[in-house]
């Protein structure tokens, strides 16, 4: 297995401390499943280095219930569960708001995004038996290992949706156990919502009657109107970030990239917090006029994102590609970064627009190798 | 009761044969529930004169079953249910479309839409009874008295839909009898999609393994991309309208309205199909700014709109009111018309704009006082 040091290398990296990175976009769309190695990583703190011997997971349930579970009792008491689902942070594609104006946190381009099957158990499996019931209008409050300015992580779902039967506590991801940057030993995976409500290296989870007051999820990761700053901000006013938005990107090519003239592939993905994906719409020439792409999604996977593929034909000179998303209610994305502008940053789901070159066919050897699909 | 030709005379009416009007705007926004007379009506055929004796609903269950119920069959043999939920025709606004470039079909304002609470029966309760299991890949296929080219109307439902309890055979609304254009005696009520798909006047609802082969469903209320024009549309490409997307739109003042400067109420509703509304921002300079209005929201309606108002300031001059809701899942509306232009016409969603005309105070005696609010 690669280092941390080694994966850290290949990916595009914000920030050290915490660490937050992703990967390029043309390696991303290489494959549907996202390998371990290209999922993007999210921190907020430490990472922590977890003991699979003395690690446990508390619980507390309804009525008091206390318990505690290691990974064996999880693998063993509970039966195993395998949902394909993408994660995403709210904060994806960040870098096309603060193109705008600016804004707070990381500028993450369209890879803060990936899909993997998950393996783990039913959360909804492991409240029940705690005699949690069904309907009630509770919450389930996770805790951390991660320590972020002084206080463990934490953040909350609403108790529907830790019923529902997408919901994991996830020990594997692709068949294989979580590297440490990605959760080890457990993490949550509650597919459609924002990555912040996944949270990793669990310690706890309580059910209780109110969602959790830790900062992450009662001050951050909240979506505010355009005219409110940080200074102004009421925490009790924004909306809590749950299920994702439509949303879409082109990952090949690239910004930038110089392609032959002639018959062109783009590829990238669509996505949805909890609607499928029905039509996605490619243009050439910035949204003047729009080709419908092939789309690849896999069954029985309602929580993972959607492929697509579109052959354009580009003529010589700089080209606007552009995409936008259809969900299976005729919803679509607003066209500008401004549509969507808020002082934090969160839900850039305009249309995603990559500036390329197209140079002759006769003039071919000058492009760089570097531009061929799905990257190095 | 007023007669049919006096309700008429009280609505807009884009067409006599078939049957089609929607009220003024300011009166819809008078009352959360509309009332039978100001409530839209969409027919395609004529409006048939049903006559309770001998009425019967034909249904064709799982397993060959068939049986033939009257009004008071499903009265006693099954549990009354009350729906509070609005109905939307996927035309609504479709004026702001055609103002971009020829559509097909009548131009509506944004009245196509309406919310009342409805009595009958959940059609789950009579399907179980029938026979039919959960969770089969199945349709249900409604057909009705009214004819459309010569051929009875018809549409159809996914299974999962007909079986959700908020979906109706109802036989009341506002807790009277249905009037004979809203589809006495019994009608389906399927809220959160779009109001083709709750037939008036049934006659026959058949559960099988495919959607409608009406043309009604078949062909008609498919969403097709902005190229492709009636002579190229492939019904079998286009993507069945039934959940209805997020929409909004300003209904006082209305159009054309002159104000008194200095600050007035803004009042509209927003909706969307399966969604709850969690923000409404209201702009008095086109979007260039925003404010965000007040929210009002029946409790248990999931599948009822949204009434919002906001105060603006408005100074003396022209204005461009202008409209955008956001949903749970932090998504918003395109700005523009031509954002989802496409040749039917269908599911336009972007922001609902109203030009005004402000006045100074002194001047105010000059306001003609149909003004009002809620109008006439």
């Amino acid at each position: 297995m690669s280092s941390l040091s080694e994966r850290k290398a290949r990916l595009i990296v914000h920030g050290d401390q915490p660490y937050n990175a992703e990967p390029p976009l043309g390696r991303l769309r290489a494959s549907y499943r996202t390998s371990a190695e290209n999922f993007y990583v999210r921190s907020h703190g430490d990472l922590p280095d977890l003991d699979l011997e003395t690690w446990r997971i508390a619980i507390f349930g309804g009525a008091g219930v206390r318990q505690e579970l290691s990974l064996h009792d999880l693998q063993t008491r509970f039966p195993e569960a395998v949902v394909t689902a993408t994660m995403q942070c709210a904060g994806n594609r960040r870098a096309d708001m603060r193109a705008v104006a600016p804004v707070s946190g990381d500028p993450w381009d369209a890879g803060a995004i990936a899909t993997a099957a998950w393996t783990g158990v039913r959360l909804g499996d492991i409240l029940r038996e705690a005699g949690v019931a069904d309907g009630a209008d509770l919450h389930v409050a996770f805790e951390s290992h991660d320590m972020v300015e002084g206080r463990p992580y934490g953040a909350s779902i609403p108790l529907r949706k830790a019923m529902a039967p997408e919901t994991l506590l996830a020990y594997a991801m692709n068949g294989e156990p979580l590297l440490p940057e990605h959760g080890y030993p457990v993490r949550a995976v509650v597919p459609g919502f924002a990555g912040v409500r996944s949270p990793k290296w669990l310690r706890r989870l309580t059910v209780q009657d109110h969602p959790s007051d830790n900062p992450i999820q009662a001050e951050d990761y909240k979506l505010f109107p355009p005219g409110v700053t940080a200074e102004t901000a009421d925490p009790t006013k924004g909306h809590t970030i749950d299920t994702m938005p439509l949303n879409a990107a082109i990952c090949d090519p690239e910004r930038g990239a110089t392609l032959k003239a002639g018959r062109n592939r783009v590829r990238g993905y669509a996505v949805s917090g909890d609607r499928a994906i029905v039509r996605v719409d490619v243009s050439g020439n910035g949204g003047r006029s729009w080709t419908q792409a092939d789309l690849e999604h896999e069954q029985d996977a309602p929580f993972a994102w959607t492929f697509w593929s579109v052959e354009l034909y580009l003529a010589p000179g700089e080209h606007e590609l552009a995409v936008r998303a259809w969900d299976m209610a005729g919803q679509t994305q607003p066209a500008l970064p401004t549509d969507t502008w808020n002082h934090k940053g969160y839900l850039c789901t305009c249309w995603h627009r990559v500036r390329i070159s197209v140079i002759d066919q006769n003039m071919s050897s000058l492009i760089p190798a570097s531009n061929g699909p799905g990257g190095p």
